[in-house]
């Protein structure tokens, strides 16, 4: 239940970290983006097609280093239907492999189409009595801007099915303290925000004592994020911002508690586009980028 | 450019309302299904192409009533790549008819992810030299929550295509006031969140007098909504939760501007749904639904 069976691979893999997905056609090596050039010409198919390669490629390499992949949704909508047809196709892939698959979606609505999304990345979908998984992550991304009815439909997903989400609370990017940090009468926004997830999911923790209702907090931001990892000792943490967007190791270990639980850090384009920094095959940079993150995380976080 | 182009349709049509097109296959009357369902089998696919012929009905009923339609991308998310295609294909259709187009997708990330997000739905993409749009829609519902850097990208896109984006402010939910209502130091955060739009937009108004940055402000809190339009003299508004959701035509009147000016009222399963009430064929219904509407709103609006 809850985030139990991502704690449980990231103490087996010894790696809290997972590996953003978030593939622009020019990460891509020239030798795949000149195949599918042939195939399909200059087409949004041919750049999915060159992103289904690459990413199948990536996961292979890292399947025993890192235990979650997260899809940055953003940069597979770009391409289209083709897009969608490979983030789909990605999502499976990294499922069938053994990844915990994060959706990185931060899908958020009123009450009816909060549970449409959530049928749609965690749940199922009945069709004339037939039952479909469209996009079947085990995670899903979600901002928490409309509230609690917004929220709930996603918390019931999670427990009939065992899957998790992380709520927007503290983004890393420069201006998220124009709203999230402004002040409230008893603290700044996003601890609000921190506050709904854990009066949501209370009673619904798992072995590791984390409810299924997860929160984003930047490495950009460590006051906050460890502000964050103080006050929400039920909720498990998100942590993206790290490497490319300026985050350290020691500024994210402040996002775990004892042994290394309750926290996973997010790197993307430190892993995919390693071959781009250091040369090499593309999967063989991936992994040892991987690997080099593992170890730096090591320093600061023992598990 | 701006809201001009939508400001004149509206005018136009003297009718300030837009159709919500958020199609569940139970919606669909039954000989559509009964079709997709002996051609496609209980598939995602079926599905999604029964609410494509759905649709198409459905513009060709509201052509020359209503000036706009909003596409609730969940309800396509939820049929997967089928739904996506139907998607894109009900987004070029309703702008071939001449409609304004709103892809409701709520989406809002940091600054690079914004941009992807920016070129899946007003932008385009560019593959190996070829210019596609992915999703082209003349409008698009973000979420500000992560500050002006996560907006910027949009309005870059809405500067250079004449798009423009409205941005949840004050939602139409019953649980919208946890967040959204809270006080900050100089008013509630909806209105920080409305200052922001108007800041971000200085100086790109248009004829109107509207920034390409709308504000998204549900019926549901008719103070609330007040309070937006008399501060946000230069944010044109989205207006859900008429009807279905019991907002009525008196509540959405204090929207509007002098002249009926800088507003747009939503209606999705009032209008798509009207069949299974009144009964008779589905697209006669719609129609005479969106009459209604647009006659109960001039009671109360004129222009």
């Amino acid at each position: 239940m809850s985030f139990d069976r991502l704690q449980s691979l990231i103490l087996a893999r010894k790696n809290p970290s997972v590996a953003g997905l978030d593939p622009r056609l020019e990460y891509v090596p020239e030798d795949i983006r000149a195949r599918c050039l042939k195939e399909y010409g200059a087409t949004l198919r041919m750049a999915a097609e060159a992103v289904f390669a690459f990413n199948a490629g990536l996961l292979d390499a890292l399947t025993d280093v890192v235990p979650a992949v997260k899809l940055q949704s953003a940069f597979y909508e770009r391409l289209g239907v083709p897009g969608m047809d490979v983030l789909e196709r990605t999502i499976r892939l990294a499922r069938e492999l053994g990844f915990y698959v994060i959706g990185d979606m931060k899908r958020g609505d009123v009450g009816s189409t909060a549970e449409a999304y959530s049928d749609a990345y965690l749940g199922a979908v009945e069709v004339e009595g037939n039952l479909w998984e469209p996009f079947p992550c085990d995670c899903l991304t979600v901002n928490a801007y409309l509230g609690s009815d917004g929220l709930k439909p996603f918390l019931r997903t999670c427990l009939e099915r065992d899957r998790t989400v992380f709520a927007l609370v503290k983004t890393s990017n420069p201006s998220s303290g124009e709203l999230q940090d402004r002040a409230l009468s008893d603290g700044p926004v996003y601890a609000a925000v921190g506050r709904l997830l854990e009066e949501l999911g209370a009673g619904a923790e798992g072995e590791f004592g984390f409810t299924p209702l997860g929160a984003v907090a930047g490495a950009t931001h460590p006051a906050q994020l460890a502000d964050i990892r103080k006050t929400l000792q039920r909720t498990f943490l998100l942590v993206p911002g790290y490497g490319a967007q300026g985050g350290r190791a020691e500024d994210v270990a402040c996002a775990f508690k004892e042994g290394g639980l309750g926290a996973i850090v997010n790197s993307s384009r430190g892993i995919i586009c390693a071959w781009q920094k250091n040369g090499g095959d593309y999967r063989t940079a991936a992994r040892d980028a991987a690997v080099a993150m593992r170890e730096d995380l090591a320093r600061f976080i023992k598990m």
